[in-house]
């Protein structure tokens, strides 16, 4: 992962430039990170054992199927899963685009057979 | 710091809820956090030893004194101060909200004589 040091990073301008699914890191804070992620599709049904993960929305919006549950987030809105909890994510419309904040070397899990590739 | 897991949290509702100068956890990651800002007037010059801090602005802008430069950042912009680096943060107008995603055990150490209190 490399992300300059002391660098504007305009999430607008980056979400713009990727039109299908991404998931890019955008800052190093110690040893964790802020991603970005643009969804068109649904991802598949996973866990991370090593680490929390925060999610705020960013455009559209985003569902989160939880086991006993499913979330949905607008923008600005924000929401933690705890680590080794089961979830799916999927964009309310065609496209969606949010940050996470997890771990840097956060491990997936998928929980699903067989796993989509992404 | 006491965060309900599994709640959703809209950052617009919480920044209508604070007219004035607020700095609330939001979201524990891991041993990190995610703390929401509202600023009204300008911070101290600082620093953290122990914590890279990255801002990510969500009404308003701020302004982001470094010793060699100030950056401006505006909605959906996302800039990362290395520790140890001195900064203070300004409002661009009369008032500002951003998230920080820092060390939940993040030091401060004030870097003007006097320091103003927060």
């Amino acid at each position: 992962m490399e992300i300059p040091e002391l660098t504007l990073i305009d999430i607008t301008r980056q979400a713009a430039d990727n039109s299908t699914y991404a998931n890019i890191p955008v800052a190093q804070v110690n040893d964790h990170v802020v991603r970005m992620s643009v969804m068109t599709e649904d991802y598949f049904w996973h866990l991370h054992p090593d680490s929390d993960e925060t999610f705020l929305i960013i455009e559209g919006s985003v569902f989160i199927d939880l086991e006993d549950r499913t979330v949905e987030l607008m923008p600005n809105q924000l929401f933690t899963i705890p680590k080794n909890i089961k979830h799916r994510t999927r964009p309310g419309g065609s496209r969606s685009v949010n940050l996470t904040f997890e771990s840097a070397t956060l491990t997936t899990i998928c929980v699903e057979d067989p796993c989509k590739n992404f």
